[in-house]
């Protein structure tokens, strides 16, 4: 099945709004065995649509729009489709009575304008749509589909997680494309390229090795009339990929750093504490995003001012010596942030996030340490992208380094679980 | 002028990268006079490239290309524009020499199928791009003008920024858009709608009234044949506006409110710090992300656990009788981190991020609290669309409530700085 995407809207073109929508649905074709040709941003214009919609319709099987559903003038998309099937548009009774029905509920009444999210056309069946007031439109003729759906994310998404992606899955028949990522850290993408070197030359699935910020990725795609024979035939080689790279992978397809160090805590029943300079509370706002996180994380410092610091437990002759932006400095706060905060494990980050150098020492300059209650471990760097990119990478290499501490760390002992763990005081 | 833009590459149509090259030129076209009306994604493939590019020749007098101009096979976007030209491609010897050069400098011979990023034809000259190897394309024929630009964005905004967009104001002849967003928190859309009523009939330049994230945003857009000539029509409306709204003005344009409350807090020599907990560490981060913020910022705590909250200064007593998800724990949360902290201003964080309900208040209630060393200034409100969504809300919330307690507090009288401020203790 050959598709194509055409996003409708003149914000969008006028740059005032980033089309997203078209992203999310290239995303989730290959799934389903739809193969995305020709992808199309139009305004709010009858003939530039139509003309777009008639191009389309003569090459394609399916075309999805989103936009330009709304009730106002500017939102055409009905009337283009009407003029590419052929037919003129009707009021249909049900839908009307719910959408008159949507506007009492709200105790306003229905601008008149409004009806034309009631239309159909004799090809056309309405796509229920309960996050907002335009209904999407389903419209088969000669063979070819052509679906509409609005154009704000929230009811997009919706609609094609819940109504268009199943029923094309039923009916769509080409080859599925299936990925899956193993993600790995503390190996450059050279070494990692080298030692699955033998794998590299397979066809189906193939393998892609990729640097990305948060280690090195390596995506194993295949190709088969079916979504589990696809998957049976990634299985094996992901099997052998993930025993060559042994621990230095940390996680598959959307886990993130701060999830799986989540679950490893909460597995040890372990807890975490930090004391934050460069980074400001971001490495604290990370790791929080995870649901459940108040189960290992108890909380952190965000040391700002050298004298709050030392308040917090810094030992000033670290920073006399060394000053705030060094390794000693960052050891100093994560054994700090542990007896603060009273966990088992703390980190701190210490560095110049820009965009003025301090103590000398050059803008990106990080020191990044985790105490695990013996001792501190560190890692120092420069990394010297600009303000935000310093604070995300301190953030990364604060996760990387709490996972190796915590692959290096067993677990408390079941006795001293009973004892309240290994917590210090 | 009309535009399209045509953006290239497989990887796009899969999926796996998203286009950020389309949104980023099309931001850029209305200062320049120049009308957007398609764009496109189509793949690496000859023929639907060469298809799609025929028929932006068609109908519009400028074709922008992102993408395609790697070295490879599948890098066909040089070979479908020529196809459109009908003219023959040729190696450039001075683009030949500047490429083998480029190799020699890394020490590593050029791969003979590199020679095509040499390559142009009679109606191209070269674009330089000092970021990679392939240089951009600018043809003309027949009064139309076809650009190709790389693909990766690093080389593609130079490319735009320094060569592209410069040539292209001095061609384009159109009249030219031009928008400034005025800022405003505190009063709803309708009732900012209802203020500025009488200017919303004006055609040029033409208001618009948006409900953001941080507040109600109004968008002056005027269009007129010169940059200048737009500007000229937009100061006395935007003036009007700003006079009309008053204090609840709090932006313009790129400003974003962490910005505008360290400017505040830098020129009335004040200093702030933070205590979080449903918000983990954001509202720090967000206020460390602007540079210089160490010049008012002095730090903050992340009282994830009941336990720090009252290690950390919150009295016992509120948390026993309110429970911690309430406005009078925000209350002691503001003054405890004002005092731990040593700062002027001190701002309270307390709610539930979800995704289960705490203490038997439901998810997404949040209680936002500020203490300017008399008092405390609390705001309380329910916002449940996701963990994350809930935490960027709340810091919303608490910078639009540390800018009115700023505008509500004076600064320090001249005596007071010099006996070093307000700051306690």
């Amino acid at each position: 099945m050959k598709a194509e995407i055409v996003s409708i809207g003149t914000e969008i073109l006028l740059g005032d709004i980033l089309d997203t929508n078209t992203h999310y649905i290239a995303q989730r074709l290959p799934a389903l065995g739809i193969d995305l040709y020709f992808t199309h941003q139009v305004g709010d214009n009858l003939e530039r649509l139509t003309d777009t919609l008639r191009l389309a319709w003569s090459r394609s099987d399916l075309i999805l729009c989103t936009g330009g559903l709304g009730p106002t003038e500017d939102d055409v998309t009905r009337e283009a489709i009407a003029r590419v099937l052929g037919e003129t548009p009707y009021v249909d009774p049900r839908l009307e009575a719910e959408l008159r029905a949507w506007f009492d509920r709200r105790g306003a009444p229905m601008p008149e304008r409004n009806l034309k999210q009631a239309w159909l056309t004799p090809s056309t069946r309405p796509i229920p749509n309960p996050r907002g007031t335009a209904p999407g439109w389903w419209s088969e003729k000669d063979g070819r589909i052509i679906i509409a759906m609005p154009g704000p994310p929230a009811e997009m998404t919706r609609m094609w997680d819940k109504e268009v992606a199943p029923r094309l899955r039923e009916r769509a028949t080409g080859a599925v494309i299936i990925s899956h990522t193993v993600k790995t850290a503390g190996i450059g993408e050279g070494a990692v390229d080298e030692m699955v070197s033998h794998l590299l030359k397979s066809t189906n699935p193939t393998i892609g090795v990729y640097a990305k910020a948060d280690g090195v990725h390596l995506r194993i795609t295949a190709k088969a009339a079916t979504v589990e024979e696809a998957e049976a035939l990634i299985r094996p080689v992901q099997e052998e990929v993930e025993r060559i790279l042994g621990t230095a992978v940390w996680g598959r397809d959307d886990d993130t750093f701060e999830a799986v160090i989540g679950r490893m805590l909460r597995e040890r029943g372990l807890t975490l504490g930090t004391m934050e300079s460069a980074t400001g509370g971001l490495l604290a706002s990370t790791i929080t995003d995870v649901p459940g996180s108040s189960d290992y994380f108890r909380g952190g410092l965000v040391a700002y001012a050298t004298d709050l610091k030392i308040a917090w437990g810094v030992d000033p002759a670290v920073v006399a010596q060394h000053g705030v932006i060094s390794p000693e400095c960052a050891k100093e706060m994560a054994r700090a942030a542990r007896e603060q905060v009273r966990a088992d494990l703390g980190v701190g980050i210490t560095g110049v996030a820009g965009p003025d150098e301090q103590e000398g020492k050059p803008v990106g300059t990080m020191h990044v340490a985790v105490h695990d209650g013996t001792e501190a471990h560190v890692i120092s760097y420069q990394f010297a992208q600009g303000r935000e990119a310093a604070k995300r990478r301190a953030v990364t290499v604060a996760l990387q380094l709490i996972r190796r501490v915590l692959t290096l760390t067993p677990g408390p002992s079941p006795a001293e679980r009973e004892r309240g763990g290994r917590r210090p005081g």
